[in-house]
């Protein structure tokens, strides 16, 4: 849970300074180690969250940080100063609350304090405070995933009016979407009427493209989010997805060209086998690929979510099904 | 990132044993506070991690715990055990490792010591371990829900058969489930042969009603996860999900109505957007539901994922728009 402190309003949204404690122990640098030892005793409020004492000059400017039990080990009449480790790793008040989450991640802090651009020391993050921000930014990524709008309230107690605010926009720009879908079917009106069992294999060729698609999207969102892959990997995914894909596609072609040659015969096997090979590659590569996109362009790759995923695949599972429909029914008729 | 110790292999999987660490500082309970700050000066190797003194009977077994500030404000001949607090909340070796971060989440503790049946000190997990743990079961979860098997490494660094293997389980399982949608379709032939538009909204009304649902189900499997909602919620939420779905299902219902009335008049009209409007609704109360059941039924609530449910949902949304058409466009024909 993030501590919402006073001063919460006045800093950008998800910035640092909207989750900073302001709970931290700092004492002047010209202290002696008797003199901080004094001070911590006298300050025992709020003691659980203090493991470092902040070394600051006389305009509150982080200049060091001692960690608590090193004042056990340093003998009392040092200066702090002199104990204090000089190169403090802080971040800044307006930073990214994610990048924050990333750098203490990526090191041994309990801590990391908080400055403004004068140096000046104004909070401190704790890695509970992190833990906090890690669960809410990945239950964001959960919601964009499923084309829900960041929900920020607890679903408990978000209301009927603001559930359907959050939902209503994607499904409506997804309906639009669908209609690329429709229209790809009334273009191929002819094919179906002249053999409606085409229809038949629809649900289940365009599902697998969308299926497909969505797993290669959300683990790419989810790579991304966590640092595993960076924006330069796509073309070395690109080799891989299409390997990893293509063996998807053989194994989903050969299960469904039974059920082909069971309902049509030994040429809807094989439009059915051939499109499913070809829309599960096609599915993947649009679902892999996107992220990237979007991200390149400045958008958040989890808007690349399994519902969009699926209506793009969609549209050109359709395409491909009913091209190729057309074009080997049409073949084979004429022999 | 989670530090594998040399016990890890001893453990069962995902247990509190295999994340934990062993750079703990444990004292005899007979020793004096002196002793113990000599006894700290003395093992400064790895102190960075090291916030509590853990206080032990001579067969190891925990008996207290001591922040090490404590240290400096206690008098030097007090015992060790005096100053310590002696209800110390510790996790089982076997433990499931989730469990430890949402005890580790819910109070102020920096790290929580493991023990064994005896009560004997193994080692101790920090909050930076358990962000590790809260993102990789994050990472686990957007998995699932996009029916990818837990895939445990990097993805950068996953062979080409690793991820055809972790993918290839659960989209065999939906072709197989999408065989009802298409058994739906065939069965409905002669309906869709009479009226081939009919096939132009399909995928627009069956594509909405798993949108819908895929929405409701990883709002669900997520907020299940975080424990911001429980399993004896589900009735409470019914409500809540008709009233939103009902919204929902009236917004897209319009939305559709008028593309129906252009492509096939009145009938069409009321056709589609009677469709919408029941899909829609039955579409979320299986995603909203399903993960629940799961849940009830021993199994994690993240199998229910988007295409799981988008599969249900198609299902569920041809058969109701078949059985709609057939039974209004019947009764309009004989009028």
């Amino acid at each position: 849970t993030i501590d919402a402190t006073k001063t919460a309003d006045t800093y950008a949204p998800e910035s640092v300074g909207t989750v900073m404690r302001d709970n931290f122990l700092a004492v002047p640098e010209e202290f002696t180690v008797a003199e901080a030892t004094q001070f911590l005793r006298q300050n025992e409020i709020g003691q659980k969250s203090k493991y470092y004492v902040y070394v600051v000059d006389s305009w509150q400017v982080l200049k060091g940080i001692v960690p608590i039990r090193n004042l056990l080990t340093a003998s009392e009449n040092q200066k702090i100063a002199e104990i204090a480790c000089p190169d403090v790793i802080s971040v800044h008040v307006n930073e990214d609350r994610e990048k924050v989450a990333q750098i203490i991640q990526s090191r041994e802090f309990l801590s990391v304090p908080v400055v403004n651009d004068q140096g000046k020391l104004l909070g401190i993050i704790n890695t509970k405070d992190i833990l906090g921000i890690v669960e809410a930014e990945a239950t964001e990524d959960f919601h964009k995933m499923a084309s829900v709008s960041a929900l920020k309230t607890s679903l408990k107690t978000a209301s009927v009016s603001l559930l359907f605010q959050k939902r209503v926009g994607w499904l409506l720009v997804l309906v639009f979407m669908n209609i690329f879908s429709s229209t790809g079917i009334a273009f191929y009106e002819d094919t179906i009427a002249s053999m409606v069992a085409l229809v038949f294999f629809l649900p289940l060729l365009i599902g697998s493209s969308g299926n497909a698609g969505s797993q290669s999207a959300t683990m790419m969102v989810r790579a991304l989010a966590t640092g595993d892959v960076k924006l330069r990997d796509w073309a070395s995914f690109l080799g891989k997805e299409l390997a990893v894909s293509g063996l998807l596609g053989l194994a989903m072609g050969l299960a469904v060209a039974g059920i082909g040659f069971y309902r049509g015969g030994a040429e809807v096997a094989v439009v059915v086998a051939l499109t499913m090979q070809i829309v599960v590659i096609v599915g993947s590569l649009i679902g892999m690929s996107l992220p990237f996109a979007l991200n390149k362009l400045k958008f958040d790759p989890a808007t690349a979510s399994g519902p969009l995923v699926t209506s793009i695949a969609d549209i050109a599972g359709i395409m491909i099904y009913f091209s190729i429909a057309t074009w080997y029914l049409g073949y084979v008729g004429m022999m």
